[in-house]
């Protein structure tokens, strides 16, 4: 069960005041204390739910979604958290909609908003638009409100962009925390963010991304590793550097897996698309270039096929501490021998982690949950206090 | 009006206390006593809505639905189950999910469930694998509600599978029990679940066979009757053979309309699939051989287009008992002269029992919440007359 | 922020009795205090969701919607308006629902309407087909109601037929209200809706249709102005004559766009195709003559392309009164040099009004929601203040 009233104290002494009527785009722009709220709201949140206490705080309202790509665990957990709070999810699928028409971004996002609470998208595609998307939606929505057309500025979770996954990051980070005992127990202790083979192409580099920008500031020793040509945005390298010397942390980067995973604590080993070739994709595609994109494809997936050596098996986990360090993915995984002839991960080592690889996901609703409730309510802990007051039943008794 | 303190004077009589936290897989599966409280609860609530009072019992919580073939009738009822008493519905479309990506069952079942009271499985198109798909589901979720992973464990309802389609024939049946004035007044009845031409192919045999399963526990004479190669489930009609001894019933098996028309109260005259061109087209889908399939489509319409005097006609219907057998059909029905040249049923015949058709159709949402309402409530008299005490109305006055 | 006790105040005035257990087709069904009835409760929901206080007056129940085209506004505004009202959307997908075989509308109509409180639907593709749908749709609801099927009868709301959009007109000419700082406040002005080039093809009539029909009984001057064979529905413009007679407005139509925009208080210059062509492609769809309909769009483009020089540029603005009209549009506005090449409206105009415009759209789900709420409420004053009293939070504070 987690502790409602351990939560609310730990809430008491940090300061997130300047959350409120915000917007969540990516990790490295909240504080310390503002990352750690996140983190308090979501368990004090699940204490609630646990408690089979109503968190409806919203009577009515509505979330809307954007997905600009197929989604199932994302797409469920966002509308699990909106759910919880009392807002309806409104699905904006843009092949149902006008959107192609030439339409602004301003107009779509004000025409939309009217009784739009919050607006999550994901939009992780292409290098250099995800994010900047995200903030063009969130421009318009508060001169909406600032001219008087929308009577709330709804608020922006980024449900991953082409810089960072920052729900998916912090139900992972959170997941850590949970394990470990604490996160003040997490100082000293080593994750391994490295890459892996996957017969697929183009995945996203939000959550490597994600991954060394968030865990760097807790104190722990970040090591990424990948294959030469498999980098990551610098700009985020550049940001996990600052939080590294700046929380007694360390980040390494270096082309061995065997290096990362040596007395790992933590391991997280996931395939991703070469930042660079991210970038020449997002001109093809712009160009409309179909024959380009095939044969980068082609291209990638052979280099892919170079590093079929980048597993995580038996063998690589018997070299984290003690031979037991924490495995973690966002899922869906490429499993060896289940979902694929040869992929990111051993059968046998992604079965015995299944449940903690669970465990991981179910805090994602919750990290959403507080990143709305974070941004609409002025005294959150007054308003979570006042919940478990009233202790409203969840489900009739 | 449906009466409210009869149904609980009912439900105070049965003993269905294994139905808390349980699923709905097959009628067969339920005793007696189950399978009558589920009418009595669906009964109890439709009171209450008539009565303008709300029967929410969820403050939040998701109604997952996944539907594997077109639907409009089992999709909304399940959509208004839910809504009834409080459930969100969340639409697991395959299309826009990562789930084709070699994802187990598993997985899946778990990452949708977080924060789901209810999962609806359709899954009715081929032999051998809807129904084992929900168990699969079932087992999954159970394990991540024991493993921690979930909060709580979803009740999965079988919204139609390869075997049983019990919320349309629950529903049938109260449909039957009222029209005949109560379950003591259908004792000796006689229906003709029988097979019926239609110019389309490959209908489910899900209807026929709950109808033979359900009806045979109702003390009646069951006629099941088709043209020669139009077999269902051999273990279905197992069930029902036992089910009519039990209850001094009576389950005959004919190649021949007439017969099982004659004298009937009530006959279901509707097509489907023979049972094993049924299971050749599983392998055939499972080999993925598209000419076999064509080729077997065109064998099965010829078949289907031998049997052409299989239709409910005004002729037909004056064998009926006084000639006015009730006529029931799931719907759509393929009616002749209307939405086909040659179809199951006669136009004149279909017009004139089209009140009694829709009311059927109108108590799916009801049993479909009836049987969410009695896996999720320990005691469920308790919460039904506790809502009608707390008397919430369901719009405002 | 928008006054309840004014709204309230003038609501006391009209008589409006009728709406009870209606529904909302055209305009022109409606009396004078009918339509003033749907402005005042639609401010007065306003007005409490601006003070923050809950309008939910339903508990449970849907909120259909069938779109038969593409839309994102329409669809945002009437989930939004259920929404506010309490009740659930569940969309009817014609592509993921089996009522392309062969069903009858008044089947599909009850069989969705088991708990729905409100239908809303737009079908404005074919000439003569929309509205005829609708009133199959209410007829089947009606019966349905009245043998005993649905414990309610739904509400219809015309998100757009062939004929009217009454609920962009009701939000249109709401917007002027306000704008003009009172309804007494129109009597002698100038609107003038005309049509404008586009690069596309077919556009609907329901809207300057929709214009002329409403804004004709608010004693204005009403110039309808198109290019010689861009004629509208002639049943319409008879509507139109005999509102404008009644209310000492005036009616003119003319071939010049000048002459409309001349001392115009109000501009809508919007790109419809011709009546007459809309029943050709009605007929061709009808034959499904797909070499007819590419030889009629190429026609018509060829047409429109004659007539560039309808469009709302900064020259043909300062024709206007003061050069300073309102500028008004349904948006997607066709604008040049942003959208299109060429289009509807210049884009420095288009910019200059984008305040305005967004605040025009956001009338459109209060306006929905009006007329939900008088259909359903048999004394709306009383409901709309005991919801003031009561004073149910929105959000929690």
């Amino acid at each position: 069960m987690t502790n409602f009233n351990d939560a609310i104290s730990k809430l008491n002494e940090l300061d997130f005041k300047n959350m409120y009527n915000g917007d969540f785009f990516l990790t490295w722009d909240k504080t310390d204390d503002e990352i750690k709220a996140v983190w308090q709201v979501a368990d004090a949140l699940r204490a609630l739910r646990e408690q089979n206490i109503s968190t409806k705080v919203f009577d009515s309202g509505l979330g809307i979604s954007l997905f600009r790509d197929n989604s199932t665990r994302t797409r469920f957990s966002f509308a699990s958290a909106c759910n919880l709070l009392g807002l309806e999810v409104q699905d904006l699928d843009e092949g149902k909609s006008q959107i192609a028409h030439g339409e602004t971004v301003r107009e779509t996002a004000n025409m939309i908003s009217f009784m739009a609470d919050v607006i999550g998208i994901r939009d992780d595609m292409y290098i250099g638009k995800g994010h900047t998307y995200q903030k063009e939606v969130v421009n318009a929505v508060t001169q909406g409100n600032k001219d008087g057309v929308l009577e709330q500025k709804p608020t922006l979770v980024n449900l991953q962009c082409d810089i960072d996954h920052p729900t998916q990051c912090m139900a992972d980070a959170l997941h850590v925390i949970h394990e470990f005992g604490g996160i003040e127990n997490l100082k000293g202790k080593k994750i391994a963010m490295t890459w892996a083979y996957s017969p697929s192409y183009g995945k996203p580099l939000s959550v490597p991304q994600g991954v060394i920008g968030l865990f760097s500031r807790l104190g722990m020793e970040v090591s990424l590793a990948y294959p030469e040509g498999y980098e990551v945005m610098p700009e985020v390298v550049e940001v996990a550097k600052k939080n590294s010397a700046a929380t007694g942390g360390k980040l390494t980067i270096s082309n061995d897996m065997k290096e990362a995973f040596k007395d790992a604590d933590i391991v997280y080993p996931k395939s991703w698309a070469p930042f660079k070739a991210m970038e020449k994709r997002t001109i093809l595609y712009g160009n409309g270039d179909t024959d380009g994109i095939k044969a980068l494809e082609k291209e990638l997936l052979a280099q892919n096929a170079k590093h079929k050596d980048w597993a995580c098996t038996e063998e690589m986990m018997k070299l984290t501490k003690n031979g037991k360090a924490l495995y973690m993915h966002c899922l869906p995984a490429d499993i060896t021998g289940v979902s694929c002839k040869e992929g990111e991960v051993d059968g046998s080592v992604f079965d015995r982690y299944r449940d903690p690889l669970y465990k991981e996901a179910s805090y994602k609703p919750y990290v959403i949950a507080a990143m709305i409730f974070l941004a609409k309510f002025k005294d959150p802990v007054a308003t979570l206090n006042a919940l478990q007051k009233e202790g409203k039943k969840r489900v009739h008794e």
